[in-house]
């Protein structure tokens, strides 16, 4: 960058900064880049972009007044929650403004009679349920990172969660929000009610990363705790036994509250770390937790011992206390920071296959696996066939990163193949924009890109994001077709961090 | 109309018609007024408008052929079902071509262990639990039309029924589509997973009333059949006591299959019809059922008993057998044509309001009656705050009907004015288009007009329903500053049959 280039930026930056310090309390307008630097990435920090700005309005009407000054000048906003996002959709642009929703932490109402709580978009997740507790009452959906990742986020990319098989992702358990405009205008989505008339923005706008709109309140429904909850836990010398389980189970009619799966490697650096008694010489492990009333749970519980040890399971072992069943939950909560310790580093990757490939995909994945040179450990949300593949790299070793880029893309062919989908829970962000061209045809982006531009006519809000431009479809493409598919073309994007 | 202008229409209508019948089968291109006349309305027959013309497609590529030609020559089309609909949302238009999906009747799978099943848009919503059965499986949404009904009629308009409190409506058992566009492009939405990357277009498709595309296949979830269902019934002396006892079941953690409320004069007009036992000098009913497994029933039935003993119902009855169950909800479930029995006509209107405004809003409602002179008598989803008022009229006293749709126009603004929304699961369409601009303000229109230019920008696809134009806003409010609520200002639309 030249001299002149450089002032240039700057310039525009603090004239920026001087326009929000005049409706916003001036320390909540960053403009020096060492305070800036926590923003320049979100949970996925293998693409990171240090903003031009960072404002942290307080009420809807600064958020409004934000907008409309981004919007008149043609200047890029990216909302952003707690920024434990997986998928870089949160990702700074150079040249646009941050816009945190930090400050709307505010939870307005909980209402036991209607079962619903209104809060705003940078309440945390387990803030909600710990509020709503006194009435016997909790939010359904339960990312792994719920302590901190916020409402706003959830919405943004649709979280999901152990238990969003039973209780649904986000989207399921939305009921209204407000939402500003690219232009600053106000929208009330949704209804008290089950329907609402007028077209569904609501599920339309629920993972959307931020391209749509900026989220200023939030109705969600809550849910009653059940009365007990029990797990049970099955070792099995093949995945795909442990597969055909899984399957089983849904067949039967059972819904458990949760239904995970474990591959060897997994299994191993879980007990490791844990210790919470697994079977480390199984080759796959499920744990299927069963909750409601006491007389259901122990009916099902019944059903689901008696059909892994039908199946040919190694072991299986009930939780018959809350301690046990939080020592069960324990290994498989801590398998991410369990693989941390084998491996310098891994990347987590996200997709959905249908439940009856599960076998299948896993063996695929060990012959890449293979192929590549690096492993692969499986931990995932069996029941609804969301993977999350952690691969096992060393960023110091040079290449290496790039290859697992390579490699997590093909995974994510690989789930397109079999009739499955890019993501379950992280969003596409930037993570996965390249892989969109295979999982939509030229006509579906091009839905898309009319459905943008219904709301956000010259792409300001979060641009880069989500979908690709019908270009980079093709200069995707005609790369796919001229390199080596390890060979690390996403590595050319230039957001991705340096390692060094 | 002028003969030349009539002549004008006949020469297009058989040009057109030629065009079609060059790839569709001729006895499926309807262009004789006497074939054409069964199409002139839904099930909500007081707006009717005869087609041009009438196709029945039988394969993909001429629904596709039908769309590209349409759409080349700016003609509208409507897609039909089964012409079950309550909301004109099927009505014709007079230069317009109706596109019906009856052809498409095939179960195309059946898939137990995913729990799922194929269909083309033209299969029955019941034949699908028909053909589920063997697996122990159905299909949850169940409108009161499910006998006839289509499932492509059900996600036009997102159609719910007496379980959609527990099970959900339309939507929220919908996996996918595959959608033709406007240009007859061919698009698939949606995903096995629970989650689907790119916009959210299935939910936004669902209840679009077929202002956004054709749906040419659907894949919906199958449920799992509950081992056992049992159903209470409670009479009580007001309906805010009744009213009280449905907050207090939501409140009490129980999610009942279906929760149904009934006033004086449906109780009466049910009672007299069905002999279902109802006692007939209660204030209000509620039907209570409750499903799962026999000890979770057991637990619940006998927390609902206890609750309404409790709130002081009157009178207490418990299904202990699939034949009293039966005889319990026949009672309901005849309450429409029971009312029919006691009036000459009726008009069911479709609102919804939150919980906690049932026993307000059944006041103001009997008020209303009593000041225009009309009965209304109620039968509703009470647990999803869905009203069905049935107001009774004889369409053979001059200036009744037009009054009857002034008292249902006042209701549903009585739905929005307390928090609610102008439709549960009947839809918009022609029916309550000019209750929008009370319920959405201009910005949220025309994100709405935006949304669909975004599908149909030259907007052929069911022009007219759904979404006012931002002019006729302007023209429904100018009226209602100068005219009389029960005016009957809108016995102005063109397309309302004339009963003589």
């Amino acid at each position: 960058m030249s001299q002149a280039e450089a002032n240039r930026g700057q310039v525009d930056r603090e004239a920026l900064a001087r326009r929000f310090r005049a409706f916003i309390d001036p320390a909540y307008v960053i403009s020096d880049d060492e305070t800036l630097k926590p923003y320049e990435c979100d949970g996925l920090s293998v693409y990171c972009e240090m903003p031009m700005l960072v404002v942290l309005p307080e009420t809807v009407e600064q958020a409004q007044q934000v907008l409309r000054i981004c919007h008149a000048e043609g200047i890029p906003v990216v909302a952003r929650g707690a920024g434990t996002g997986l998928c870089a959709g949160a990702m700074p642009h150079p040249e646009g403004v941050v816009l945190s929703m930090a400050k709307f932490n505010r939870i307005l109402e909980i209402d036991p009679l209607a079962r619903a709580a209104r809060v705003q978009p940078g309440v945390r997740n387990l803030a909600i349920s710990e509020a709503a507790a006194v009435h016997g009452l909790y939010y359904g959906p339960d990312p792994s990172s719920q302590i901190a990742c916020t409402i706003g986020g959830n919405v943004a990319e649709n979280s999901g969660g152990v238990h969003c098989l039973k209780y649904g992702l986000t989207v399921h358990n939305l009921l209204s929000v407000e939402l500003l405009t690219v232009e600053g205008e106000r929208l009330s989505i949704g209804s008290e009610g089950l329907d609402s008339c007028g077209a569904d923005l609501l599920a339309l706008l629920t993972g959307s990363e931020g391209l749509l709109g900026v989220v200023t309140e939030v109705r969600i429904k809550l849910l009653p705790k059940p009365e007990v909850a029990q797990v049970v836990m099955a070792g099995f010398d093949s995945v795909q036994t442990a597969g055909d389980a899984v399957g089983a189970i849904i067949a039967e009619g059972i819904i458990p509250g949760g239904l995970e799966m474990m591959d060897s490697h997994a299994i191993v650096a879980a007990e490791a770390f844990a210790k919470a008694g697994y079977p480390v010489d199984a080759q796959a492990l499920l744990l299927c937790e069963v909750d409601g009333t006491e007389e259901e749970v122990q009916e099902h519980i019944e059903a689901v011992e008696n059909l892994f040890r039908r199946l040919g399971a190694t072991s299986v072992r009930t939780s018959h206390s809350e301690e046990e069943r939080a020592r069960l939950w324990q290994g498989r909560k801590s398998a991410f920071p369990a693989v941390g310790r084998i491996s310098p580093d891994y990347y987590c990757m996200d997709g959905t296959i249908p439940r009856s490939q599960l076998a299948h995909v896993l063996t695929e994945m060990d012959k890449m696996s293979e192929a590549c040179g690096l492993r692969v450990a499986n931990v995932f949300h069996a029941g609804d066939g969301n993977l999350h593949p952690l691969i096992l790299f060393d960023a110091n070793v040079p290449g290496e990163l790039e290859k697992t880029e390579a490699f997590g893309a093909r995974i994510l062919e690989l789930c397109v193949d079999v009739g499955g989908c890019i993501t379950g829970e992280h969003g596409v962000g930037v993570e996965k924009i390249r892989q969109m061209p295979k999982q939509f045809n030229e006509q579906e982006l091009s839905q898309f890109h009319r459905i943008k531009a219904a709301f956000d006519p010259a792409g300001t809000l979060n641009p880069g994001k989500g979908v690709p431009t019908l270009r980079q479809c093709q200069e995707y493409r005609s790369l796919d077709m001229n390199i080596e598919p390890n060979a690390g073309a996403q590595a050319q994007h230039e957001g991705r961090c340096r390692h060094d």
